[in-house]
């Protein structure tokens, strides 16, 4: 059996969108993964084919219905039990630990909203995973969920090579610390050199400079992380 | 002049991707907005179309040519000048306020990396921003420049209705809140009741248990966010 993602969606025609190409593409055509994506419209009780309606309480926009999307993720269970991921900006941030956790299971039920999203009462009914991967709008579930299979698949046996292995390793601690930078010929571009210890040939003079660019680039760039770093650095010492 | 976006990549066939659906597919083909996907292979400067090299200084994977990204921004920069923005791992967060900057301008033009990233002197010389969409390992640049594009696409005039205004809010402040939970017909379901308060008509008393779950979500979910809240509110306190 291999690694299973269904989609729930009112958009199933976004899918499998970038991840039909490359090597997720080719991955996908030779049966290393397999992707549904299902018309969450298709499982509506009316004739009218009605998944939202108004808000409890007012305000803008509408609320998925939790009986048609309940009805939905049944139908994705019953071809394989996998954990449901509801991609919404209230979810827990996306990270590498969560990738992991998902690609060493059977596959994952994405479920995609629109609008103002989904009724809280089926979320918790069907204990999904509120999952949101950064601080910004989107127009709907769709390209969070693109993104998170991007990142599973490209982690799953036999898909990619061991090309970005570096990227993989720097967001694999509890606390990840930015690349350093990277060069390649022309040596002399535009008079911009390549820094000189790079071309040295004393590994270890590269090893410390390159550790000392990542330092540099995550204090300035990610104070955040900088500071997790730190935790894990004095949690380590005691 | 429409909102003008331009991808350089290695994979042109992933765009539009999701954006050719839905409302920012009808926006791109009613012209509210432009996107062209730009081969950088197009660029290379020799007959075997090469675009990187190894490392300097060692290590996996391959780097992109500095020469032949130069030359892919020198094109779509005569297409128009636009801010040119670098996903990669290496970048600040993506956030609202930058993609605002980003829709108040003439449009983007995004590289996006694969293998090792791009060699650093081009992404100096050109004054490439660089912008991170979250703490996990894609396999490219190009998903991280759909989600980019779609947080913009729907910020442009005449391409959504007001419908989801309130996750907008929610993002605008300095320190973002999660949203409240959301509820809707049926009103009971699977005996679980819609909170009494969303159905008492009473505004007031709604505005307070919307504030009071929105914290508590942000509290549980985002202890970044609140912390973030907090120094807010403090500073306008003081």
């Amino acid at each position: 059996m291999s690694w299973h993602a269904t989609a729930l969606t009112l958009f199933p025609e976004m899918f499998p969108g970038s991840l039909g190409q490359s090597l997720a593409g080719r991955a996908l055509r030779e049966g290393l993964w397999r992707l549904d994506a299902r018309q969450i419209r298709d499982f509506a009780l009316d004739k009218h084919r009605t998944v939202d309606d108004t808000p409890c309480g007012g305000g803008a926009g509408m609320v998925l219905r939790p009986d048609v999307v309940d009805a939905a993720c049944a139908a994705a269970l019953e071809e394989g039990d996998r954990p449901l991921v509801y991609l919404t900006p209230r979810g827990k941030l996306l990270d590498q630990a969560l990738v992991r956790d998902l690609v060493a299971g059977p596959g994952v039920i994405l479920v995609c909203g629109r609008y103002e999203g989904l009724d809280q009462r089926v979320i918790e009914a069907r204990g999904m995973r509120e999952v949101s991967i950064g601080d910004y709008v989107l127009s709907g579930g769709e390209p969070a969920a693109l993104v998170l299979l991007d990142a599973c698949v490209r982690l799953l046996p036999g898909v990619m090579g061991g090309a970005d292995s570096a990227a993989e390793e720097s967001f694999s601690a509890g606390a990840p610390m930015l690349e350093y930078p990277q060069y390649t010929r022309p040596v002399e571009w535009q008079g911009r050199a390549v820094p000189e210890v790079l071309l040295s040939g004393h590994h270890a003079a590269v090893a410390r400079w390159r550790r000392e660019m990542a330092e540099r680039a995550t204090r300035e760039r990610r104070p955040d992380l900088w500071a997790r770093q730190g935790d894990t650095a004095k949690a380590s010492a005691g």
